[in-house]
């Protein structure tokens, strides 16, 4: 009597190995050592559990496979904020590389807070992740750090530097396009140039911090300390603190934002105060943002491509899970000056 | 002699199920009883078992646990592009409430092609996704039904309807905002009011089609069906219809844009033609894009709110998995009627 063929879609439940190894009448080890390709297996086990697996119906099973090989296909991208529409175009091109070579992509929001990062990472090294991908909020935070150095799968960093952690990078040369920006609001005029962006715990701003103040000592200009304010990326931090820059007794002339996130606060800021960037003062955003070309016309940037840093992220993550060393990929940032540069100045 | 305790740090591979069989001189099938609190083990081999777990430091693993549980505690996420900040919010949100309940997810663009769409679901299949949150490029296209149907995990779509499928839906009342809209352009004089969009493939366009239509019929006016153009929602196809519609012999002298690529390509077709929106022809835009509220201020829209989806996208989908029934959920969509809609009228 031929035992009747069972399909997958006749049954409540998937047909899982426990269901080949009682059809096949074999025990499950020898069901994965088939499945795997173990060396170590006779011909006629082989043909044995093939045929059982077909009788019934069954796929090799996603989840079985990775405990066997110990790859689960799988990268883990940890960003502040999806909905930051810089980290969004990040996350499209990486996941389509990433796609093509055959790996998912695990999206985790920080929240910018470095404890919900540090147990994100955690979890991803539970879910053994084959590597991660990670714009973290800080790089100093302890329990971040030891998450990370725990995690013993490759690491891209994209504009972090964590000391004492054996990972890659995407390194943006922010000093160049700050630099840049900066000498030519001095070059037109400007004195009093304000800086308002994240953090100084995370590399980005400690490299824009330094294009600004290097192109102030070229200049022979005294550094208006007053006017630097590194707190969070936010759109609030940037609204309350231009509010505030500007309502000093010498206010500024000039301001660079540093991030899609200031420039809004800014923005929110400047309408609440009646005045128009690149009219009444000097301004010059740091990203550009979503239709740029159609809003954002007259506004000086520093740019750099999210589309680059994307698909060199995924690049790189493959390139490690074949072995290679980690390395570190620097991307241009380039001063574009517009009108908005000279306002203020009339 | 005690053996010497030998921790994962030390090693090269953390510690797997395998080391843990060896140490106890166990097979790996009575690890897996042990670790999974099978009744059938006894309390020596309990014993010998969970001694020789803590003495190499090993900790229950992710992939065997989900192996065992058939749960992996992970959702999948298709857009059509994650780049588009409304999907953005979506995607922030949603990832914000599964992750509260222990979830993670998988984020997938479908490049705005129903052949890699069916292939990432497939791919989600096998990786064995507790539950599916899509926004599908098409609702008929027959390798995506049948791998939606093969899924046999909760489904929750946005803003589409799949026939035949037991799936939940967000489904947002876009006929209401479009309604609204296209009742207001008419009532201040626009008779020539062109609408372009995506394709009637999925719901929401249909939706709002059906909301355009019936404000023509209850105004009794002809609807201008030369004007309608629903193609698909990228930028490159609302600027190439834009210049198109703009040059013909009778040209709108209104524009309802249904989304934000179909607006981004609007805008650029306008810039060429040197026509501003709200002053040389009305204009409402659906949905709001970054920095609306400083760059959009004089422009109606038609309103919805990204961050209730994203979150109430993870509500259903954490109450399917609780056994609750297919759901669908409405999402407001309102008209905010601002300057731009009576442009090119005065």
């Amino acid at each position: 009597m031929t035992p009747k063929k069972i399909t997958s879609s006749e049954r409540q439940q998937p047909v899982n190995i426990h269901d080949v190894a009682e059809r096949a009448g074999v025990a499950i080890s020898s069901i994965s050592r088939v499945l795997s390709g173990h060396p170590d297996v006779s011909d006629r086990m082989r043909a044995k559990v093939e045929a059982a697996a077909a009788e019934l119906g069954y796929e090799p099973d996603f989840t079985a496979q990775s405990l066997r090989s110990g790859a689960t296909k799988t990268i883990g991208f940890i960003v502040r904020d999806i909905s930051n529409p810089f980290f969004g175009v990040i996350a499209q091109k990486c996941e389509q590389e990433l796609r093509k070579a055959g790996y998912s992509m695990l999206v985790m929001n920080s929240d910018g807070d470095t404890e919900t990062e540090a147990a994100n990472i955690k979890l991803l090294r539970r879910r053994k992740i084959d590597g991660l991908i990670a714009s973290l909020v800080a790089e100093d935070a302890p329990k971040l750090k030891a998450a990370l150095s725990e995690l013993k799968a490759p690491v891209v960093l994209i504009d972090r530097e964590v000391k004492g952690l054996n990972a890659s990078a995407i390194i943006g040369n922010h000093h160049q396009g700050v630099h840049d920006a900066v000498a030519d609001l001095l070059r037109l005029g400007h004195r009093r140039i304000a800086f308002v962006s994240g953090s100084t715990r995370v590399f980005i701003t400690r490299d824009r911090l330094q294009g600004f103040e290097d192109a102030f000592k070229e200049a022979g200009v005294e550094i208006p300390s007053d006017l630097i304010s590194l707190g969070t990326f936010d759109a609030e931090f940037g609204e309350s603190e231009t509010l505030r820059l500007f309502d000093l007794k010498n206010p500024p002339t000039a301001l660079l934002a540093g991030g899609i996130g200031t420039t809004s606060g800014a923005m929110r800021a400047w309408q609440q105060l009646g005045i128009t960037p690149g009219k009444d003062i000097g301004f010059v955003a740091i990203d550009e943002w979503p239709l740029f070309d159609v809003f954002g016309q007259q506004f000086s940037s520093v740019y750099r491509d999210p589309a680059v840093i994307g698909r060199s992220s995924a690049e790189i993550i493959l390139q490690s899970l074949k072995g290679e060393k980690p390395q570190n990929v620097f991307v241009e940032t380039t001063y574009m000056p517009r009108e908005s540069s000279a306002g203020g100045l009339a």
